[in-house]
């Protein structure tokens, strides 16, 4: 993996740049729709590529693991042969699902022990466990396998825990230097800065990742119910401590505004559920602000769904006709709101590049966000 | 509307033809995909149209009635502008769900009232209501409004259900003399021939029916639980009464091997909820017979899902994947099995067209029948 720095914004600390992959380039910054389980929910590979235009997606290796599982994966030839989906993909750890998903969860030195959420089986992730599955499923990009201490966290257990995914990094990579890669391809690990709320401890962290010498760093342990300000906070002293030629992969954020608010302070990489999830409840992300299709209000706007919008759902579907689709629980308004919402997603980050190589990113960028969060 | 008739099959009462709507034509014979509420269920507009090759599509009156209702979809200036869809539309009458599925429902001579399966209001449906309504939906074909008598009738019930759906074909005719189109272009009012599965009934229902005069005809009343030989046999009896320069539609008709019986028999129009409703059950229709993709044995199948199929999925998807998607319950995968399944039933109508173009249809259908049965 390469990655070329591209241009800086004068007015922020916005910047693009290109990762080069052996499944292809991204164009930084950008934003990963999240495939769970080998599927972006409501999304046809089809409409991934050519609508949407995304250049990389997310899949989850808790996920992967329990079903199809690795072994199925393995004979597939990899991720990218089982679910067609020939571009770019980063998995994660595993760890945050098994945090948030999991039953019965234990963690040691040793890594954490857990039951499946699905058949209450049982299970036991560790940083080797979690580079031997993510080189089974084949992504580009893999992720250490860190902890993600709750917000909020105390000063000692964010440090206890922060010092723990350090010590964890250091086995991720041995076990990587033994094993080589399945797929003749190789596999980008990206180390987690974590720290939690805390000032010193995200320098610290960010400092002991940057020493790692990874091809790309993740902030892990943000959007996780802080407020907005101290979440920015957190990622401009990071950014400010991680290499300025690696790109920096903000993970699990966010909405459309705390995406531009970090894309100023230096991040990358996005990916967030935000999107196909909230779209499947009827929040349709524009560029004017955020509609609730739900609302009784657009029962009579035969206009299109978002005249801005660049994906054939915007022209080819009306308000009014997704409003109906919700209200009559059909699949179709889902897959139409999931297609809008990341087309409107990678939108914002190929516009937020533009602005950044016009050098005129951080006046575009105060404009947006106080756009992009009215209710319309 | 004009139906042209084009070629006979010479071993079969085979027929291909072209009927003219004022949007556009359809080649028959021709299977038509439901779209239940102004959707057909997990299908985008566009792969209806350029992927799964469907000419006409068909509504239900009873649903859009109740949601998004006639004064919405009027104001969207017919179900062709708020669902977006350019080609033919056909809607039926309303009738067979407030049977199959409304609640305290009483049918009288005047017509039919029932409380709403959503929400348990009060509504009322006669022919002139039924006409009222499907002239605000403003498709190409509308379906006079008609009792179709559960399975078995009696022959005593059989025969007063016929003759009441004999007279308000005659009201339904009244009301549309008396008013005019909404939309611009025409409606074409297809009567109904009853008579349960006896066999004098159905002559003289067709009878009444082919003097009815109108632009096509339809065969109601059948694959409603009587074995397939009966229904082969009632729509032997009524094809060879109902005129020959008229399409012919067998409604709610059928698996893949019932189509092509039927075709035998002189039918032009089929529709069914099964590709799509058993689809998003894991049952695939192939030309080499049915798979539950749901088992097993699909589990390391990495082919392509159908090799022979006519569309996207069927060679961008392998069973392995579909399976996974459907064992982890995403939407993906009926989205999948919903366009394969269409596309088929659309490529089957379509070979069978050929066929009979050919003149070797006959033997084709005895080949196909039995292929088209086996479980994969
Ligand atoms: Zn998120
Ligand atoms: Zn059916």
């Amino acid at each position: 993996m390469q990655f070329r720095l591209e241009h800086q914004d004068p007015g922020s600390k916005a910047r693009s740049g290109t990762i080069q992959t052996a499944h292809g380039e991204i164009q930084t910054p950008i934003f990963m729709p999240v495939g769970t389980v080998a599927s972006v929910k409501a999304v046809h590979q089809r409409e991934l590529a050519e609508d949407i235009k995304a250049q990389i997606i997310l899949g989850n290796t808790y996920h992967l693991y329990l079903r199809p599982g690795t072994d199925i994966l393995n004979r597939a030839g990899g991720l990218h042969q089982f679910m067609n989906w020939q571009k770019p993909i980063l998995t994660d750890s595993g760890g945050y699902q098994v945090y948030s998903l999991a039953n019965n969860r234990k963690i040691t030195e040793e890594g954490v022990a857990f039951k499946s959420h699905i058949d209450g089986s049982k299970h036991f992730f560790s940083p080797e466990k979690s580079m031997e599955i993510q080189r089974h499923i084949g992504a580009d990009i893999i992720m250490a396998f860190d902890e993600c201490p709750p917000y909020p966290s105390t000063y000692q257990y964010a440090r206890e825990s922060m010092d723990m995914t350090h010590r964890w990094l250091q086995r991720c990579g041995e076990w990587l230097k033994e094993n080589d890669p399945l797929y003749g391809f190789g596999q980008s690990l990206f180390p987690i800065v974590q720290g939690s709320t805390y000032k010193d401890f995200r320098v610290k962290s960010a400092e002991t990742i940057a020493e790692f010498g990874a091809d790309g760093n993740a902030i892990g342990g943000l959007s996780v119910g802080e407020p907005a300000e101290e979440m920015y906070a957190m990622s401009e002293i990071v950014c400010d401590v991680l290499p300025h030629d690696k790109p920096r992969y903000l993970m699990g954020v966010g909405t459309p505004a705390n995406i531009l608010e970090n894309i100023a302070l230096g991040v990358d990489m996005f990916d967030c559920v935000m999107p196909t999830r909230n779209g499947r409840n009827g929040m349709i992300f524009t560029s004017e602000g955020i509609i609730n299709i739900k609302n009784k209000k657009w029962e009579d706007d035969f206009g299109p769904l978002d005249p801005n919008g660049p994906t054939f759902v915007d022209s080819q579907y009306s308000k009014a006709y997704l409003r109906h689709l919700f209200a009559a629980n059909e699949y179709l308004g889902r897959q139409i709101a999931s297609v809008h919402n990341l087309g409107f997603y990678l939108w914002l980050t190929g516009e937020a590049r533009k602005q950044i190589e016009a050098g005129t990113f951080a006046s575009w960028k105060n404009i947006m966000v106080e756009k992009l969060q009215r209710r319309l």
